[in-house]
């Protein structure tokens, strides 16, 4: 909201995401909130003609709507640099991310990927190595670590005011696969449950590494062990549906014994997108819930419990996050478009020289590969039983 | 998120607003969140320089910055038809809406305006009368009718699900003037207490009367009498900041005695936004918080009481308003973004022929004098000792 | 919770509340919960068979067990003082509690009253200064006065964290009435809706009486006018069945412009109990709900919304009310018991000398005189077309 | 609240629970609250003298007031049966209770048991056993389970409307040793840190147990087999103070792969006593929270979320359990009682014949065993670095 010279509107291009696309729509709504990013050109749909249908839909000019990415990659590294796409937001199924994302970061084309970022851990480590060497930015986004209450919890973890972090739970239950919905016909759920699509995770995939990266986001911790109970409910369904994942937490900020929880699941019937967070340290706890984001529950040893409100907190990643006054609620869209801004942030900064744009402003490549760095875990220690395992690279 | 042809995106012009403005900036981004909208012309502040200031801000183009609406209005009518702006957002203080409005309208260039409408009864007849003539779709932002769960519940209602309504509680509190905020200089409380710029009413102008429309749109009923007990509870105020509105309600979901019970304060220490409408019926009861927008309460005779949430209800009026699924928040500017699709939708019907564009798409102009006759009752309630008065034109 | 040697159980009396009345049970047991009060003799009914019925099934020795209350009154003022009540609990319809209470007090032996005292301003000064001349205690069953956050409440209240008092609001909304129960047989439905048994006041007297109370019991303020609405909805009711009262408040802790809202209905489909207290100061405010009445909340000026809860907060009043740790919840039962404890502890004092209990241990006869003083404004503003008029004897 | 004659009330001893112990006076208030104990007799602390001077401060006669169990045990048993306790509340620390237990057992007295039964499985096979042959019931006070809609809950799930159960949450986290208060003289927290009063569990005895039975209780399920993760954040402490407890579940109402999770913590700074559970079956879910126990929220896969509350359901073990109407709270005390109060029915059951009394009306000696093998199993887990345990005798 400040003044000052509006910061120049960055070119996107759209791999995935057609209209009837759930993701789709929220990159494009969150892109443009701000202004920060117009839509430029698109490769919409893995089928052409669908793909020029969409694009022609979503106001993109004819000669920038391609049937492929690889069509897109092409013709846009060919324009002049002042006209080619800036950042190009890959939302496909998780298996063709790290093709894509290679080639287009090799061009230098900055990129915005949906989560899991890839779907090995050897492609993850592979896809850091290459946008490090092409200097891009590769922004993954993990959305809820966007709303500007949840970084005002890590504020609060970062200032000490929790004192060491011992327990964390984060539980995230979904119930729209409570039935095998994928047999239905429903495209969201079909490749989500396809293991050539999806990777090796189902559900610890698709919500847990959000749960993963919220713990992180907030605490500042890392996972170093893992031991995980994963359960497929739905009969005939190839990947895990439902996760109970233990673990243990290093850092800074942690208790020698520090520990934590996740719960994961997408068959938890009546459920909705019930991501929750609970952060106990040796001076004051945290509560914290995606379905009503604008407030922030702190509890200390003395004093009563308190309610924290998006608009009235003083952190400034915050209030650079808050674009309305208190009891205006903010949702999703919004701390989506906060993921974007930050990634708008870096990209500018890449041009005003060799800035290293902090790790605090966005979801960077290292997040994505920590979220691939769980799941491989958490299959790991299904095949020993649910015993304890390293996780890492 | 349905296909088909992209509707055409219309050229949007603004009068006030500029950098800094809480309201302004809200419109924008409801205007530009659908991509129904580019704002593409404004005068955006009192202050000449600044408006130039702020339309570059905003990637307003050089020559469509005007220092005052006035040049916005010639220089904009005299643009070939296909280039000049097809709506005006008048964002102003209350007290210059009339002018601004009937100017803009008589050139036929539809309007969406901040509520309250006008400041006083006579305005806001002509200007209905005056749009009615020019044939311009006239939107007044009552913002909290373009909930999602506000609209499922006005559909309730009109089902009859909830039998004859007895009795409607609104309640709209705000705490951001319990101190005299107008003398320290800020903006936004100094016009509102100043009677030349706000009109009459205080808070019974700035929140109350978003808290009679919700009533109307949510009931269909209309406010026949009513009773006022207002008061300035900050020394040296000039207006209300406070009110007690007891109402007497006709229409055809009524109980012969249906009643009513609005209380308005912008005094309310630690209140931020909280407006709550509690409707009971001789079958059915219903309870809404904004501040908790995507959930909807509804208790009846038999039975246990159901939470009713966006995404997951039928009404087609709250499915056309929703653009996330269940559990993922919308928020304050999605609701306003579907007061601005519903005015998209009035602007191209008129394109399109005769069609009457329907009362429930969007707040019209009956909705903006309504709630100027609203504000005169209670004024005159009050000059009588909180005498019932009849409510009307 | 305290060691020393333990009061005196006082003998109690009890007249109405036979097996199946639901405010009788409630009276036992809260006099019993403390082992303050030792149920020893009864008139449970105006059914003499009924009655001694009753009091076989309470363990009241036959001898004690009473046909009327005439006979109660003779024959345990015939024994001897160490043997005889020491109180009588009036749970009988209002109407005949002017005449049992002065009865009893005319002989000495103390009074608990269910609320409202009695059904006429004439009636309740006359008991006031019978009770005074008698030298016993009166107390009447408000008994939401005795819920320890309510207490702490009005010491935070009366300490000033909360500045002057502008502007309070109670809400207590019923749904049990939404529909003409009493003409089903349902005893408490048929005796609250017969003028000849309730008295003037229906809705108002019922539960508008422990609004007004609580509003009191909280701010210490005291009503000086209203304005009334009350409306009847079930047709052929003969007493009110809803009300919104404004009133304008008076007292110590108050702004020169303190006000109030009063809503009160027994129709309002889904709502069980819901009693709710809004309280605005000019430096805080605070919110209570009956149905969720371990916590507190309290919003200032500056700093975050704090959650008191029952256990952890440090007024004297609210822990001697206390019996739980945090968390372990309280309810209605122990409320209602608070208001027993203060009783005997009056009903004690007196014992000891000439030491007067004080306003705050319990609900006087003070607090039933204003009840009835606040229902008879309720009907003369009634009849005045909702008039504001003066509240008082 | 039904009539019919009064059954006979039973006549109470108590062990432990003198004058300032918590617990103690819960189970008396608990006890008194319908009538159906009466405290006669007590050892209720080991320390003669203040023993004697707590009998006196409860109103029991001298003559019964004991300097010891075994003196109890010993003067009760030589009374005429008429006379003699009929029940013996055993309120001491953990280690003691199986000799009190057993003792009273054999001479014929009924046990009421506070949680964990006894320290040792293979003492608890034992009593269980001496139970039995002595013909004598056993309650262990799950006082959980004596919420009404905690029997709503088990009554739905019984009745098939979750249909499979696949996944149960139950977390249980206080927070009051979060801080080393063993160390300060605090008895509560003393004994409960003290391997030699409590036994080889720490929060895993003390609630943990509550949490395992809960889950029992709703859901008919038993734990077959169970991982651990024990912690003892809080330095120089010799049990444990927090755990997470993975679960596997089996039973009629189960799914194949029937799970569940359990957290337990008395360090979660902010946190009172807030236990909750979430049942998830194919075809519903169900939430509660202890906090507020007076809802259960009911989920189904088609149709809006329910808030079921007390008073209003129609199962017959929640409308025994229920005292008060809906919207009228009732609290752990109540609860507590409806644990007496089932003793009570089987105590008298047992008086009429050999009717065996049902598993449901009250947690009995079965429970008792299973809490310690739920322990047992929990700290064999945890040797073997959380491996997955069978759980049994």
């Amino acid at each position: 909201m400040s003044g000052g010279p509006s910061p120049r509107v960055l070119r996107l291009g759209m791999v995935g995401g057609g209209s009837g696309a759930f993701i789709g729509a929220v990159h494009r709504m969150a892109a443009g909130l701000d202004s920060r990013f117009r839509l430029v050109a698109g490769a919409l749909s893995s089928d052409a003609s669908r793909s020029l249908a969409s694009a022609k839909e979503l106001g993109i000019e004819g000669f920038r709507a391609y049937g492929t990415w690889q069509d897109m990659l092409e013709r846009e590294s060919a324009l002049p640099r002042d006209q080619r796409i800036d950042a190009v937001a890959i939302v496909t199924p998780n298996a063709t991310h790290f093709a894509i994302a290679s080639a287009f970061a090799q061009r230098g084309i900055h990129l915005i990927i949906d989560k899991p970022m890839v779907t090995t851990l050897v492609d993850a480590v592979a896809l850091r190595e290459i946008t490090r060497k092409a200097g891009v930015v590769c922004c993954v986004t993990y959305n809820y670590s966007g709303y500007p209450m949840i970084r005002h919890a890590a504020s609060l973890v970062r200032d000490g005011a929790l004192g060491a972090i011992r327990k964390v739970v984060v539980e995230y239950h979904q119930g729209w696969l409570a039935t095998p919905l994928e047999r239905t016909g429903q495209k969201q759920a079909a490749w989500r449950n396809d293991p050539s699509q999806a990777g090796a995770g189902g559900s610890i995939g698709d919500i847990g590494t959000h749960a993963e990266q919220l713990l992180r986001a907030v605490t500042g911790l890392r996972i170093r062990e893992l031991a995980s109970d994963l359960t497929t409910f739905v009969d005939g369904r190839a990947l895990d549906d439902d996760a109970h994942i233990l673990v243990r937490l290093s850092g800074p900020n942690a208790s020698a014994k520090a520990k934590g929880l996740i719960t994961v699941s997408q068959v938890c019937v009546g459920e909705q997108n019930n991501l929750t967070l609970q952060v106990y340290g040796e001076r004051a706890s945290l509560w914290w819930r995606q379905e009503d984001p604008n407030s922030l529950t702190l509890a200390t040893l003395d004093g009563p419990t308190q309610t924290l409100t998006r608009g009235t907190v003083a952190s400034p990643s915050a209030t650079a996050a808050t674009r309305l006054p208190p009891g205006h609620p903010e949702g999703f869209i919004e701390a989506f478009a906060n993921i974007y801004r930050g990634a708008a942030d870096a990209i500018l900064a890449k041009e005003s020289g060799p800035t290293a744009p902090t790790a605090t402003t966005y979801p960077s490549v290292e997040d994505g590969v920590s979220g691939i760095a769980f799941i491989d875990a958490c299959i790991r220690s299904r095949a020993a039983n649910g015993a304890w395992v390293a996780v890492g690279e």
